[in-house]
């Protein structure tokens, strides 16, 4: 079961050859998330072999171009291509008009089924939920209504332990409520602790995504103790003015948000293009949060699976 | 005075890592012609280090996204580099609201201005005039309305020979009559042929771009002798009837226009994906028309000056 994040372009607001806008993708047992669209992101979807028609939930951070000019040409593609599988977009409201307009001036019929889900910016939202999997939005702080998401797995049931079921004889009808916690009546009238008869959980595991936002505390609750966050940090902290003018977020700022939600790891992401050479960003996130990674495309960074000890 | 075409897309509906949507570049003296404006365009000029700030007047033929995803983030672009220079885009007229829309969406007031020229597609219309060059529609006909563009240089007058300046003494505000074709009288009575005081003119170029048609002779009595004529070649004649349907031309369609247009040379570009080696469509255009070449990123087609016999 992966939970894996690859990143698909990392540069703010103008695109460059080396650094393409926003985009990153997130498989959760491969089911495939795709965070941010864009120009050029169906270019680097096939760069990184990732298989576009698996895709089937986008979500749109906020409406500056950075961020989904690439949508159009992405859901284009997948028609051209002959794509059946329906797709989901979260995003703003405005961005449905913006799609079918341009579907009306090319006189497209979609192949498939195209659904558009939006969301406010006031206060935390679920967008979707699934039976291992909930997406709520994060609002931030930002020049245009922009919201972060927080994909979540939920939390699992205990392991059965295979031994025990030969030891004790026990149906198998018996292992799910054992699994989620409920002792086990052997015949004799002995009641077997379901501890006893389990392993650990896996432990569910998180990603928050924020970008675009100013030095925003308001969302440290709501991302409290994830395990992977990804913020924005568009300038090195000497712009701090810069930043504040046009709502983002320095270095270190992305690595005091980190530090105080207490995050597992940071990766910063939406580079300013003055800067050609990232290091200076990422030492300065790492003096103040030294778990942080630098966003660069194709990089994957993987949430490997773990479990409660057997207490 | 150049006149040189840079192609930097080539590729029909989908764009690939080694194939990006149609966009091509003509430099007429120096200005700067985009001619569609596929997805990626920006990044296609940044590559071939032309100077977007330097492109005033944007053309797109119709509104498939393959020939225009590209130029809200171009025109985004412009606008975060501080561009001051106005920006003519001539379009068919829903272009205008795909932008505005998605301007308004980023609460973007431009910097700079952007003026919008709207054409029909019933019959060639001129759309932009300069003292040196005119643009005319070229209607043509596809599964969207469609039109080419055909950008001709204007005559030139005859060009003064410096030495007869000095043998007649001719004062320098005789000379534009002279040009022009009026004879020089000499203060003895004598009338000197304004053949003998001048040198042959430059001749006129021209440059039609046809993308995307079907095969449509109409077209040929606007294009008769231009000197150079891109036409869309999506298909090898073998998949004819595919092209039929789609309303796109085979090489040896493309090719048959140009040999009846007695045109100066052919380029050929828009394949279809399906085709990885692009050799079987340049032979069969040249069998047809030799002077055929493929549309390939980053090459350039240069007309040089020419200039009428000295009759």
């Amino acid at each position: 079961m992966s939970f894996e994040l690859t990143i698909l372009g990392c540069n703010s607001a103008i695109p460059t050859n080396h650094r393409k806008p926003t985009a990153q993708l997130l498989n959760v047992a491969e089911r495939f998330f795709l965070i941010d669209c864009g120009e050029g992101t169906q270019l680097q979807l096939r760069k990184y072999k990732i298989r576009m028609q698996s895709i089937q939930h986008i979500f749109i951070s906020h409406l500056h171009g950075d961020h989904y000019f690439g949508l159009i040409g992405f859901i284009s593609t997948m028609h051209l291509l002959g794509r059946e599988k329906e797709l989901n977009i979260y995003a703003p409201a405005e961005l449905k008009e913006i799609i079918y307009i341009q579907l009306a001036a090319s006189k497209t019929e979609l192949r498939f089924p195209l659904f558009f889900h939006e969301f406010g910016f006031d206060e935390p939202e679920l967008l979707m939920e699934s039976n291992d999997l909930t997406v709520h939005t994060i609002p931030l702080s930002h020049s245009l209504p922009c919201c972060g998401f927080l994909f979540q797995e939920k939390t699992k049931p205990r392991r059965m332990r295979k031994e025990k079921i030969e030891e004790y004889n026990i149906p198998l009808e018996a292992v799910p409520a054992i699994k989620a916690g409920v002792d086990y009546l052997l015949a004799d009238g002995t009641l077997i602790p379901h501890i006893e008869l389990t392993r650990g959980a896996q432990l569910p595991r998180s990603f928050a995504f924020c970008s675009d936002t100013s030095y925003h505390e308001a969302i440290i609750p709501q991302i409290k103790g994830v395990d992977m966050l990804y913020h924005e940090a568009t300038f090195l902290d000497e712009l701090k003015e810069r930043a504040r003018q046009t709502m983002h977020s320095t270095a270190k700022e992305a690595a005091t948000i980190a530090s105080k939600a207490q995050v597992g790891k940071l990766i910063i992401g939406h580079y300013s293009q003055r800067y050609f050479d990232l290091s200076p960003l990422l030492d300065e996130a790492q003096d103040v949060f030294p778990d942080t990674y630098l966003a660069i495309e194709g990089e994957k960074f993987e949430l490997k699976r773990e479990y409660d000890s057997d207490s």
